[in-house]
Order: structure tokens, then C-alpha cells, then sequence
């Protein structure tokens, strides 16, 4: 696998275009991706029992078709909480794109992201996309604007793409992200769009996405709420010319070590980039009993706001961390947990047999000085392993949630 | 029901006392709470599967015996994550009790709260029980001592005392509880110790407890950490004389509206004290399908860091109600809900039929800018409620949990 300078237009025959509409006060707003040959289409969406209305659009496309030619996405507006009118806007955004590419609306995505309630300014939208489309271009540089017309508050853009070869062909893997900068309100969605040159069957591209998006976007968590607006999308329009991928073999695992290494990225480049984080924690549980929990101990230990904040004031605080797993819906031996802390600066083992180990304070504040904080948890229930990723919880988290009118 | 200056030894043959042992730096640390008749005995605790070493000894007593003649609980040391030796300290707490006190070691039960991972100082233990128990006493002062003892950082004590009819008897209750003041690490832990003169079976005192404490203590969310030491005990006498309460009859009603009382006083008061909490935070969902639907309504929203930051900031934000409402574990019709501010200076319509009122902003900050803030929600699934108690997110909190050494 190589990493390449590239994004969403990296695989042969996608297009991407990216501008601003003036649907926020004066960033990019808007963006479309596009393959003139139609792809095979896979979806995954945010459990939140309120779901926006262009999650529910999508969640049809991609059960009764399964393929599509295009995504549309807004920055700005979430189009949730929107009723009805909410609905009808989003299928007239979906049909502006049809009519201006020529293709049937029920091969249009549509993704949305911003203020919660608010509806959409449809002539925008509309005069966006038409003058989005004469730009749709491969090349690296309408790339570039798609990633930064889906940010909201986002520092900084969200991109990588890959090559892998299976079977003598080579096949190309972009995407593009945004997370959950949020100065504004409830813009913490988290979208992913993956686009590839890779013949692959609808079933596996369903099924390749799906495991890969459990151990990436699922595992990423910046203060716990999970917006009404998450989702991931990856089209699959076979350009590369490789034999399609029908079943689980090599090829397969080859496309998916590959995807797992786009998504991974783009999740750890989310929760660094989480409100007012200072801080990326990965934490790594190894030596569980099932996958679910070693999945539950890494979730809970993330989200816990004490572990959090013992991170922000680099206290190794280990405590919090024995505390957190033992809230976690799992039971375990708590005599039998070792727990590391690891950075570029050096590791420490901070607990062993479910106690403090006596390491020295002055070492372990040297260590979580650094900007990656990896926090290794061993248990002796089984051989699973997870990986969670999130940030500290700062000053500035307050600050962006609580004073956004200021 | 009528509420008396009082707490923990109010009711009829309850004695306290509360010192200085050393423990802490210079704040009380040791308390005990005594009957001479033997009290019949109930017990909650954490859920967390991480247990210090007073909750595993507690519940022990709890299952065998269901009595008691004490509770000795000190503050600093929770003796938690402490392994075989933190086991045997705790006993040796209980025996320095009964050799004192010259009863059963297996009728004293312990509890403790403060730093994890760290062992009791058993000299300064030793030596505090020998001083309290020559000062046992069942007036206001006592009480007060003992009030002061079980905090940690705590901002103030919080104690309740009531006095019911039972068939013509006079029946007290009282009560002492600690929070969630967290300046030193670890010290989230809820303590919670009722005392009453009233008679009541082994079986029934277990199922009001149980019953009482489910729309109360556990309602109560500062930040989702449960403790490894989270415990309520209460003790029941018998000694108002009144007809012992051996059934689900009017006098249990009686008795569990006036717990009730109790420990929702002392759950609020918990909640208001929170770590760097500004304000109270009272959610009230109504018109679920049922309780547990209710209540899980009622604790996403309460334990939202995005809708504790918007409190904080007096600001109105609808769609993170909506938002946390809809990633709790329950289905319901997003387009039903209807939701209040309501506080001292007023009362506003936010959101109807799902989405946003057009409400006055400037109104609704206002409203806000009170102290004591009721969500209140309204569904229309069926007719079960339930209320849940927290507080703000401010930049104290991050404060207090993360520069706990400066």
C-alpha cells in the first residue's frame, strides 16, 4: 500500500467540485463528487433516533439501489429538526443535481451539516449547484475545495488516498472528512465520503465498509452526543479494471487493510481536532474476553470526562482510568489490569494488578507532555483487542459550547 | 410530613459523632452513627465493577444479616483499587468499632471515600474511633460533626430531617449525604447514610430503600462517572413504637413519600454542589411510553457535555436537547415533542411538534439566568415520567479536575 498526495478525485473517474454559495457567512459551502460511471454504494448512519432528512434519503437510495453517480453536501445548515418542509428540501436538492448532470435523482446523495432547525435557503442552494457543476474536475485542486466546503468549524481539512495493487491492477482509495469543530452550534456531525476505482460487489462493499467503519468512525469519540447527521458514504465505480471482489478472499483483505488505513486516519484526525482539544488519547485494550468488550472498556475510558480532563492538566491519573473501565457494561477481573501510558517521549507502566505501581510522577507528567497520548490497558480475559480515539477536555471546550454568541 | 431542624440524629436512639483524625490535611475525617438497638438494615451500591474494599464488606452484611448497630466512615482514602490489604484494613476498621463499642464486628459496616489507590493510615483509624466514641451523641451538634466528617470537597454539609404520622405515632427520618466536590482526584464518590425510629420489616426497609433511591440518588449526574465507593445505608430502629411496616400498606406509602423527600432534597443538593457546578439542572420528562423510556430520556439529556456547556452559557440551544434525546437507547416520535425552560422569572416554549418555536432568544436567556433550571419535556407516548438532576459544565470544572496539584 502507498500513500499518495491525493483526495477524493485520487481514483480514476471521480469528480469533485467545491465552492461557496452563501449558505455560511463567507467559507466554502457546498461541494459535489461525481462518476459518470454509475458506482456501487455503501452507507453507514448515525443510530440517533432523530435522524435529518437527507440520512433518511440516503438510507433509501442505498437499500432499494445500492449505486449512484453523485453526492451532493451542504455546510451551514443541518436540515434537521426541519419536519416536512425539511424533507422536500432535501429531494429538491438531490433533484437540482439530476437535472444538472442529467441522471435519475435516485442516484444523488445528499449529506448536510451545521445548525439543527434551521431550513434551508433553497434559491442558494440551487444558484450553488449550478455553478458548481461546470467546475466538477478530477484533478487535485477541486479535491481540495470539496474537502474545505464540508469543514464547519473544522481547524483544518480532512484528506488522504491510497494505492493498493490487487492483482496486477492498481487501485486507487480517496476520502475526504470533516468532525466536530464546533464554535457554532450543533455542528458536531462527523461525515466521511470514500471514493474508489476498486470492482467490488455490492454485497462486499456493504460488507467491507460496515467492518471497517466499526473500528474507525465508531471508535472516534469527542464529548460523547452523536449528531442526528452522521454518516459515511463510499462509492465503488470500478475503473481500475481489477477482477470485481464477489467474496471474502485476499483481494478483499488486501481492499480492506487499505480502507481501514484511510479510515483510521481520518478518525484520528477528527478526535485531534475535537472542540478545544489539545491533545489526541488513543486507547489501546488488549487481552479482553470478546471484541465487545475490549470495544466497551476503550469506549468508556475515552468519554470519561475526568480521564479527559486529567489529560488536559497531564496528570496520570490512574484512578479515573480503573474507574472508567469498571463503569463500562462488562465484567472483568480488576486485580488483573496493567496499564501503560505511552508517548513519542517515552512509556510508563502506571498500574499493574489493578493497582498503582509506584512510578515516579516527575517521569509520567514528562511523558504526557507530548501532543499523542497512547494508553495502553491489558487485561487477562481472552486475546481481543479495540482501539478508541478522543481528545482532552479543555478550557477552550467550555469556552466554544458555551459562549459561541460572544 | 413535617421538616425539623435536624439530620442524622433525630430520630429516636441514633448517636453521632464527627473529628479530626489526620487522614486529610486538617478537615474532619472520621464519623460514626450508632444505635443501641439493634436497627434492621438496607443497603444500595455502585454498579461499577470496580468495588472498594467498604462496599464488597458492606454488601456482604447487608445479604447475611440484614442489621446493624453502626457505620463508621472516614474521608481522604477510599481504600479502593488497595488489593488483599486494603480487605483486611477494612476489617480491622469495623473490629477498632466493635471492640469500642463492645458489639458484633458483622453490625458494623463501613464506609469510605477520597483518593483511589492509596491504603488507610490504620494508626490515625485506630486512633480517631478511640476518640469518637466517648463522644457519641444523639443532639444537633453531633450530627452537624458527622455531616462535616463524610465531606470531601464538598462546599457545604447536607443534611435533612422529617417527622411523619404512622398511626398516630410520631415516626422520624434523617439524613446526611456527600457529593461530588472533586478538587483532590477521585473523590466523585456519592455517600448517603438514613437513619429512622420507624419499625419496619427486614423486607420492607429494602424495598423502600431500593424503591426511593431509583428517583433519586440514581437520577443524579455530575459527569457520568460512577464511583467505585457510591453507597446509601439506612437504618431502621423501630423504636417510635409504631405498628411494624410488613406489608405494601397505606404506612408504607406514608413512609416512602417522606424518603422520597429526603433523598430528592439530598440528590439536589448533590447536584447543585457539582464540580465547578454555576447552576442546577432539573429534567422533566412526561408523556413516555415507559418509566425506564422516561428515564433514559431524562439521563442522556441531563449528562449531555453539550447541553451542560449551553447552560452554562444561558443559551437556549433546543437542538442538543433534541439531539441527546434522540441517541439514548429508546425509540420515540421526534415530531411529538414539546419542550419548557422554566425557572423563577418564567416559563418558555421552545420547541413544539419537534422543532423550534420562533421563541424569544432574549426571553429565553433571561429565564436562564437563573440558578435553578427545569427542562421540561413533553412526549406523547403514553403517560409515564421521570426526573433526573445535574448541573452546568463550566470552566471550573475543567479547573478543578485538571490542575488539581497547583
Amino acid at each position: 500500500m502507498k500513500v499518495i498526495d491525493g483526495g477524493i478525485t485520487s481514483a480514476k473517474g471521480f469528480y469533485a467540485a467545491g465552492l461557496y454559495a452563501g449558505i455560511k457567512k463567507k467559507k466554502k459551502d457546498i461541494a459535489i463528487i461525481y462518476t459518470k460511471d454509475i458506482a456501487n454504494m455503501a452507507g453507514t448512519f448515525t443510530t440517533n433516533n432523530v435522524k435529518a432528512a437527507p440520512v433518511l434519503w440516503n438510507q433509501k437510495l442505498i437499500n432499494e439501489f445500492g449505486q449512484g453517480h453523485a453526492i451532493v453536501v451542504n455546510s451551514g445548515v443541518a436540515n434537521a429538526c426541519t419536519g416536512e418542509i425539511g424533507v422536500v428540501n432535501n429531494k429538491s436538492m438531490a433533484g437540482f443535481v439530476a437535472s444538472g448532470l442529467n441522471i435519475d435523482i435516485n442516484s444523488v446523495y445528499v449529506a448536510s451539516t451545521g445548525v439543527i432547525g434551521k431550513q434551508l435557503p433553497m434559491d442558494i442552494i440551487e444558484e450553488g449547484v449550478k455553478n458548481l457543476i461546470p467546475t466538477l474536475k478530477d484533478d487535485r485542486d477541486s479535491a481540495i475545495d470539496a474537502a474545505e466546503a464540508i469543514m464547519t468549524t473544522d481547524t483544518y481539512k480532512k484528506e488522504i488516498a491510497v494505492e493498493i495493487e490487487i492483482q496486477g491492477k492498481t487501485v486507487t482509495i480517496g476520502a475526504i472528512a470533516k468532525g466536530s469543530g464546533m464554535i457554532h452550534p450543533n455542528m458536531a456531525t462527523m461525515l466521511g465520503f470514500i471514493t474508489t476505482d476498486c470492482a467490488i460487489s455490492k454485497e462486499m462493499i456493504k460488507e467491507v465498509l460496515s467492518s471497517s467503519v466499526s473500528d474507525s468512525y465508531n471508535m472516534v469519540s469527542v464529548d460523547g452526543d452523536t449528531s442526528t447527521n452522521d454518516m459515511v458514504l463510499m462509492m465503488a465505480n470500478g475503473l481500475a479494471g481489477n477482477v470485481e471482489i464477489t467474496e471474502k478472499n485476499d483481494d478483499y483483505y488486501t481492499f480492506l487493510d487499505a480502507l481501514n488505513y484511510i479510515n483510521i486516519h481520518l478518525s484520528k484526525a477528527i478526535a485531534a481536532d475535537g472542540e478545544g482539544a489539545t491533545k489526541l488519547l488513543e486507547i489501546n485494550v488488549e487481552g479482553a474476553k470478546t471484541k465487545e468488550q475490549a470495544v466497551a472498556l476503550a469506549k468508556s475510558v475515552v468519554g470519561s470526562s475526568l480521564v479527559k480532563t486529567a489529560i488536559y492538566g497531564e496528570d496520570a491519573n490512574w484512578g479515573r482510568i480503573i474507574c472508567a473501565m469498571g463503569y463500562a457494561d462488562t465484567i472483568f477481573n480488576p486485580d488483573d489490569v496493567t496499564v501503560y501510558f505511552e508517548t513519542e517521549i517515552g512509556s510508563i507502566k502506571i498500574v499493574e494488578n489493578g493497582m498503582g505501581t509506584g512510578y515516579s510522577e516527575e517521569e509520567a507528567t514528562a511523558i504526557l507532555g507530548d501532543k499523542y497520548i497512547k494508553l495502553n490497558i491489558f487485561l487477562q480475559e481472552g486475546s481481543e483487542k479495540a482501539t478508541a480515539w478522543g481528545c482532552d477536555l479543555s478550557y477552550d471546550y467550555v469556552k466554544i459550547n458555551a459562549d459561541y454568541r460572544t
